[in-house]
């Protein structure tokens, strides 16, 4: 973790930006990457790279609205708190601003690790999904053997994990199979309903930044809400058998995992799904052992307050217009931790679009979200300084 | 191809005796070989290596005896016909032996690339499986996408062909769920089933000589007709999503792939399979493209007449016992190619082990299958030699 501090005064309030600057797995080879994704590039005004949307881009854009901000006499302190853990699951984030807990005293949070709807209206997200990820593993045997001299009595792993997933989920729909999963989602209220239609969300923009062509719901809302507000489980995938190219090696593998995981909506309880997931697997298959990973549950903030105002005034400066809140269907752990451990309030200033890849091959950030950026961080800086001292 | 030839007399029989030179894919990174799979060592009596058993072993051991027939006065002509493509489908194998049909005239063939049941008894098949090869590929995406930002809306193709793979055979029991599969499938005979009553096959010896601690089914007879007589689909690898190691890389891939393959037993025709299997999946999953790969029907060959004692006599001769006609789970394309070409009777004399590993990791071959397998060629050759004119 790397903590940056401009220090006015101890008495004024003191705003800490948190971003992450580790990224997710990147390759050429194995993906469609256009350049080396660990290449930084710059061309017109998009940065490409691993990393530049998701989240070194927006650290930078808030580092330089800070310093403008502290240049020009903001009345706050604005503290930087980057992780570099973020994308494994943010392992030693929670003890390590315990055992610091002073140094990372602060009045409030703000976020910048999240993505708009669309370019056409800021959007900032009043609740994130949790994560929980599952390794799926059968062994059955303890070497490749012949489908020709063993096919039809032995055991094969891919075949049972794979009848194992289609029990847990509907491939096509992704509806979950597992008794008892969405007992404690909480549904949208009708304002949730009413900020989402008014998000400017469509399902061609959607298809469109996604590179999709077809989804399993094509109704603007019911996409929203399932990307949004709907938890899930996926499978990333099968290791196991033969994975070098399309060539028919007749084997049966001796063993299999599947790489799962469920994100997860308000009220749902990680140790809850853990157990109700690991007891259907069991039910179903008790040679599988199911290790779960992960463990976030999902986080749902404010839209109202003092702090929400100047996250409206902040982005209607920079940007022309008022923020929609709406919810991010990603998980950010080092929130869940700053909420229990620093007891302050959490607010999320994203400034990634869809169509920057986030993090996907081909990922980019661009000069437009990165120059509004800092504008509605050092209008936000502002705000939150002439608060009643900062601490409503 | 490699055609040898040990020729006498053009009016004596010509005894053709077919191999195979190449061999599986194989990695030490990838899988469980205790040394480098392509550096060939002798330990013991033991030869281990890529190919030792799978089929370079009985192809050397073949030549030996053929060698010392001929150096001692064998009235036969013995020829070799070493293949190099038997592994990905014999595909120039017929056109060549089609080709050159008055090179390769012969009077019988006798392959050597089957396996025991057992070292406690010599067993050649009287039957090989077929194979039919697929590739199930669905294509819902361009590029990755995130779970948290497109989870619930985007399709997982991993999902989608779980579900397909669940739909075509029951992951656990292997039965083919496809309509209309088994039809042609032809039961066993009663002389079939007391043949294999008396082959010495174990359930133990089986799952000890495949490294199995449980099957599908702990009956012998029930194990032997599933592995020799039952048709299969077995899934061989899924290709598609994150496969580098033991992370939950929360990304929804945008295809996947299932490396199928099928064995078939007579009278199952492959091209009527692969019209099931194809209209199957498509009325599951319409989106999913099915290519077909490596059709070889079974074969069914003979257990009575002078070529048949020939291979008892011989078998008795070098190994002390008369072998056991059973059936082959495995396929051999150029089988059927030559009696379709050459139409003349074909035998096997195979020298394989299960415990040789055929052709599984840390594949080997052993002395005693050679040196017993060089008398019971000499010997075969003998015989067949003094069949009336070898021409019966």
């Amino acid at each position: 973790m790397v903590h940056g501090r401009f220090d006015r005064s101890d008495s004024l309030p003191t705003v800490t930006v948190y971003n992450h600057l580790d990224v997710q797995p990147a390759s050429k080879a194995k993906e469609p990457w256009k350049r080396e994704p660990f290449e930084f590039v710059k061309e017109g005004n998009r940065y490409l790279g691993r990393g530049t949307t998701d989240d070194k881009g927006p650290a930078i854009t808030a580092l330089f609205g800070a310093r403008y901000a502290f240049q020009n006499g903001v009345c706050a302190n604005i503290h930087f708190l980057w992780e570099l853990e973020e994308e494994i699951g943010s392992p030693h984030f929670e003890t390590t601003i315990r055992d610091h807990a002073q140094d990372f005293a602060t009045d409030s949070v703000v976020v910048s690790d999240t993505v708009w709807v669309s370019r056409a209206r800021p959007a900032q997200p009043a609740g994130l999904r949790g994560l929980q990820g599952f390794f799926f593993d059968l062994e059955t045997g303890e070497t490749d053997q012949h489908s020709g001299t063993a096919g039809g009595a032995a055991r094969n792993p891919l075949t049972e994990i794979c009848q194992l997933i289609s029990e847990c989920v509907d491939g096509k729909t992704g509806r979950v199979k597992i008794p008892g999963f969405y007992t404690d989602v909480v549904p949208p209220t009708k304002k949730d309903l009413e900020d989402l239609k008014s998000s400017g969300f469509t399902v061609g923009g959607f298809k469109k930044d996604h590179k999709y062509k077809k989804l399993r719901v094509e109704d603007p809302l019911e996409v929203m809400k399932r990307i949004w507000m709907m938890p899930t489980f996926e499978v990333h995938g099968i290791l196991g058998g033969y994975q070098e190219g399309r060539t028919v090696k007749t084997i049966i593998p001796p063993r299999a995992t599947a790489i799962v995981s469920c994100r997860l909506v308000p009220d749902m309880n990680p140790k809850k799904i853990v157990k109700l997931v690991t007891d259907f697997v069991k039910s179903k298959n008790p040679d599988v052992r199911v290790s779960a990973e992960h463990a976030l549950p999902a986080y749902e903030g404010k839209t109202t307050g003092p702090y929400a105002d100047a996250i409206r005034s902040a982005m209607k400066f920079a940007f022309g217009k008022e923020p929609v809140f709406v919810r991010e269907g990603g998980s950010i752990g080092a929130v869940l931790s700053m909420e229990k451990v620093l007891k302050k309030p959490i607010f999320f200033l994203g400034l990634s679009l869809p169509l920057h890849g986030y993090p996907a091959p081909n990922e980019n950030y661009d000069w437009d979200q990165a120059a509004g950026g800092m504008a509605a961080f050092a209008k936000y800086f502002n705000e939150v300084g002439s608060l009643k001292a900062g601490r409503p």
